[in-house]
C-alpha cells in the first residue's frame, strides 16, 4: 500500500470523528461583521489554533492584525522539499434572516448526505477537509512537502487588514504553492479549479432629505421623499438590457475571449441548473452573455440592502429623514475598487436632484484575481482530482470575491490553487447552509493526494 | 363677571396641575400600531375614563369595538339645549427612531415654551386641553350644552374598527356637532379651522425573487435582485414633475376652484415657511400647485419604508429573496381608497417584470372629509377663537387624515369641527414631538368660549 494510500484510508476511518470536531468549530459563533461577536471570533481562531497543535503542526501563534488575529503555524522538516501554504478563513456570515433556518444554524445538523450549519460549506468545513487530510498524511508516514497555515478571521468582511498585514510578514508566508479551498466545485460530479475570483467594492449610499421625519398628511407633496429618491438613483444603475450605468464602469472591463465562451458554453452552469438553483421566475442580465458567463467574466452592481422610514407592523404615515442603501459592485479584470468608487461617486453626482443631499460611504474593497492554470501546483490538484473523481477538473472563473488571493499574489508573490467541497446549491451567506458531505470525504482524499503529487 | 370669565380664570388658575395630569397620560406608552403595547393602550383607556369621572362626566364606560376599546361618557343634563360630541383619541404613535428623542418621550419635559413627548401635540395635550375645558365650565358653574366623548385608541392604525362599531351605536354618538381638535393650528398667530382632510390608503408591498437569499458573489449577474425591482417599480410611481402615475390616479379628484387658490395663497403658509419648516434643500411637487395646495387639496403617493436585504451594521453580499415598501397615498374628494387600491395593483400589473412575482397588501384605509363652514358648530368655535385671539380664525383643508370624521358623517350624521392647538412644527410622528404651552392655554379659553355660544 502506498503512503498516500494509508493515508486514504486513515481519513476514510477517522470520517465520524471529523464531523464531530468539525461540529465543534460551527458551535463556535464566530460572525465577524458584528462586533458583538467579536469575543467569538477570537474563540474560534483559539479552537483552529488548538486543533493545529493536536495534528502536528508547529510555530504556532495567533497574529495581530488591527482586527481578528491571523494563526499562523507550520511544518518545515522536509528541506529541499516544496512549501506549501494553506490558508482558510474560521469567520462566518451574519445568520439572519433567523426564522427562515430549519435547523438551529451553529448546531451543525445531518439531513440525509447534508451537514447543515453556519459555516459548513463557507468555510470551516473546507478549512477541516484540509487539517483532516494533513492529519491524515501526518499520522500515517513523513509529510512529503512542507506546510505553512494562514487562519485569517477577517474574510467576510473583505479580509480588510490583511492589505497592512501580509506585508509586513511578506517573508513569513512566502510559499511555493497556496492551497486554497475557499472556491466550490460546479457539481458533486465535476471536480474544479477555479482560476479567476471577481473583485469587489461594497458601499453604503444615504440620501437625505428632510432634517426630521415628517407627518405624510401635513407635508406629502411638498417634499422629495428620500425612501422615494433613493430607489429613482437606484433604477437608473442599470439599463433596460441590465448594464450598469455608472459613467465609465465598463471601460477598462477585460472583453470575455471567444476561447473562454467556448470553454464556459461547456460548463454544466446551465441558464436551466440557474433557474433551478435560485428559485426565480425568470432569469435577469446582459442578454448577449450566458448566465456562467455573466457570474464569472463580468461586473456586476447589486442592492444587498435597503432601509428607510417605518419598517415595523403596521401602519406608520412618516416622510422619512433619510433613506440607505447597502450597494457592491463585483469586479472583474482590469477593474479597479477605487474607480469603482468614484464612478458612483460621479453617477450621484450627475443624477440626485437638489431636492436632497447624499453621502457614498465606502465599506470594504477586495481586488479581482486570475490565476496562471499551469503552475506545479495547480497541475499536482488537477492530477489528485483525477485520482479521486476519475476525470480531469473543470477549470472556470468564480463571481465571488476572495481578497486574500490577489494580495498573496501581489504581496507575497505566491500564486493559489482554488479549490474546495463546496457546491452551488450550498446556500452560502443564506439560511440552511450545508455541505455535501459525499464531496467534503472526496476533498479530503484529493487534498492528501495532492500532498504527495507536489513533492 | 361672566360664567364664561369665571370658567376662564378657574383654567388659568389650574395650569400647572392640567401640566402635571397630562404628563401622568403621557407616560402611558399606548401605541396602538405595535401589538406589544396593547396592554399601555388598554391602560390608557382607563386613566382617560377615570379622569371624565374625575371632572363630573357620568355614564362612562370602555366599549368594545374589536380592537382598543372606545371610552364613552355624556352629560346630559340641560334639556332642549345642543349637544356637543367631543371627539378624541388616546393612542399615539410609535417613538422610533429612538435615539434622536433629545428627552425621554415618555417623560413629559418642559424647555422654554414647549412641552416635549410623545402625544403631546398628537393628541394627548389637545384632550387634555378639551377635558381642561370641560372642567372649568363644570367647576364654575351650570354647563351651558349637553355633553357626549367618544375617545377611541385606533386613531393612529387608521380607526380601524370604527367603521363597524359606529354603525351599532348610532343613536348613542347623535349630537348636533362634534368637536374635534386632532387638527391644528397655522401657527401661533393664526387660529385656524380645518374644513377639509385628505383621505388615506396604506399598502404593504413586496417584490419576490429567488426562493432563498442568494450570494451576490455567485449569483449577482443572473437574476434581478428584488431590491432592485421595487427600486426600479416604486421609481416609476412619479414622473418627473412629481405627479404620480398609477393608472386612473386624477380621474376623480375634484379640481381645485379658483376661489380656494386664492384662500389658499392668503395663509401664511408659503414656499419660505416649508422650507424653514422641513429643513430639505429645495422643496418638490407638482409645479402648478403652490406646496400649501399640494398638501391640502392635491393627492399623494408617499413611500412610508424600505426594507431589504442585510441592513446592520457592515457589509453582507447578499442578494435578498425579497423587497418590502411600506406605500400610502393621500387622498382628496372624490378619489376612493378601494380605487386607489385597484390602481396600484393595476400598474403592478403593467410594470412589475417576469423576473420576479409581487404582492399588494392593503394595511388600512380613510376615507377624505369635508365640512360645511355655516354649521353652527363652525360659527361657535370662530367667535370663540375671535374672542381669545382678537382675530378671526382662517379656513383651510389639511393634508392629513382622520377616519373618524367623515364616519361621523357618513354614519351619524354629525358634522365636526376640526381644531386644536397643534402647530405645523410640533414634530408630530416624528421623535421630539412638543406642543406650543401657550397656544394649548389659548386653545382651552376658546373651548370655554365655545361651549357658551353653543347654547
Amino acid at each position: 500500500m502506498s503512503t498516500a494510500q494509508k493515508a486514504v484510508e486513515y481519513a476514510h476511518k477517522n470520517r465520524e470523528r471529523f464531523i464531530s470536531e468539525l461540529s465543534e468549530f460551527i458551535k463556535i459563533e464566530s460572525i465577524s461583521t458584528d462586533d458583538e461577536y467579536k469575543a467569538k471570533v477570537e474563540q474560534a481562531a483559539q479552537w483552529a489554533a488548538a486543533h493545529l497543535r493536536k495534528i502536528g503542526i508547529e510555530n504556532i501563534k495567533l497574529m495581530p492584525t488591527g482586527g481578528h488575529p491571523v494563526v499562523y503555524g507550520d511544518w518545515l522538516k522536509q528541506p529541499g522539499a516544496p512549501t506549501v501554504l494553506i490558508y482558510g478563513h474560521y469567520d462566518v456570515q451574519p445568520i439572519d434572516p433567523i426564522e427562515l433556518w430549519e435547523t438551529p444554524p451553529f448546531d451543525a445538523t445531518i439531513k440525509g448526505d447534508y451537514l447543515f450549519g453556519r459555516g459548513t460549506s463557507d468555510m470551516k468545513g473546507q478549512v477541516m477537509a484540509t487539517l483532516n487530510a494533513v492529519e491524515s498524511v501526518m499520522k500515517t508516514g513523513d509529510f512529503p512537502v512542507n506546510l505553512k497555515f494562514l487562519l485569517e478571521g477577517e474574510e467576510e468582511i473583505g479580509s480588510k487588514n490583511m492589505g497592512t498585514f501580509l506585508p509586513k510578514h511578506r517573508d513569513l508566508f512566502k510559499a511555493d504553492f497556496c492551497l486554497n479551498p475557499d472556491a466550490g466545485m460546479i457539481s458533486a460530479d465535476e471536480p474544479t479549479i477555479t482560476f479567476g475570483l471577481r473583485g469587489l467594492a461594497y458601499f453604503e449610499v444615504y440620501v437625505y432629505g428632510p432634517s426630521h421625519d415628517l407627518h405624510s398628511g401635513l407635508f406629502g407633496g411638498t417634499v422629495h421623499n428620500p425612501a422615494q429618491a433613493l430607489t429613482e438613483l437606484i433604477a437608473g444603475m442599470h439599463d433596460a438590457n441590465g448594464t450598469v450605468t455608472l459613467p465609465g464602469f465598463y471601460d477598462s472591463v477585460r472583453a470575455v475571449s471567444e476561447k473562454e465562451r467556448e470553454e464556459t458554453a461547456k460548463l454544466p452552469s446551465t441558464p436551466e441548473s440557474y433557474l433551478q438553483q435560485t428559485g426565480v421566475p425568470a432569469l435577469w442580465g446582459e442578454k448577449e452573455y450566458t448566465p456562467a458567463l455573466r457570474a464569472a467574466a463580468r461586473p456586476t452592481l447589486e442592492i444587498n440592502g435597503l432601509l428607510a422610514g417605518w419598517t415595523g407592523p403596521g401602519s406608520k404615515t412618516v416622510i422619512p429623514a433619510k433613506a440607505m442603501a447597502k450597494i457592491s459592485c463585483r469586479l472583474v479584470p482590469d477593474q479597479d475598487p477605487a474607480e469603482a468608487h468614484k464612478q458612483l461617486v460621479q453617477y450621484m453626482q450627475e443624477h440626485a436632484p437638489k431636492t436632497i443631499t447624499w453621502e457614498v460611504k465606502p465599506l470594504h474593497e477586495s481586488p479581482w484575481a486570475i490565476t496562471d492554470i499551469n503552475t506545479n501546483g495547480v497541475r499536482a490538484m488537477a492530477s489528485a482530482m483525477e485520482t479521486v473523481w476519475g476525470k480531469p477538473p473543470l477549470y472556470h472563473r468564480e463571481g465571488g470575491s476572495i481578497g486574500v488571493v490577489a494580495m498573496l499574489q501581489n504581496i507575497c508573490e505566491v500564486e493559489s490553487g482554488l479549490v474546495g467541497g463546496g457546491l452551488p446549491d450550498d446556500n452560502v451567506h443564506s439560511p440552511n447552509e450545508r455541505m455535501h458531505l459525499p464531496t467534503w470525504y472526496k476533498n479530503m482524499d484529493a487534498f492528501i493526494h495532492f500532498f504527495f503529487n507536489m513533492k
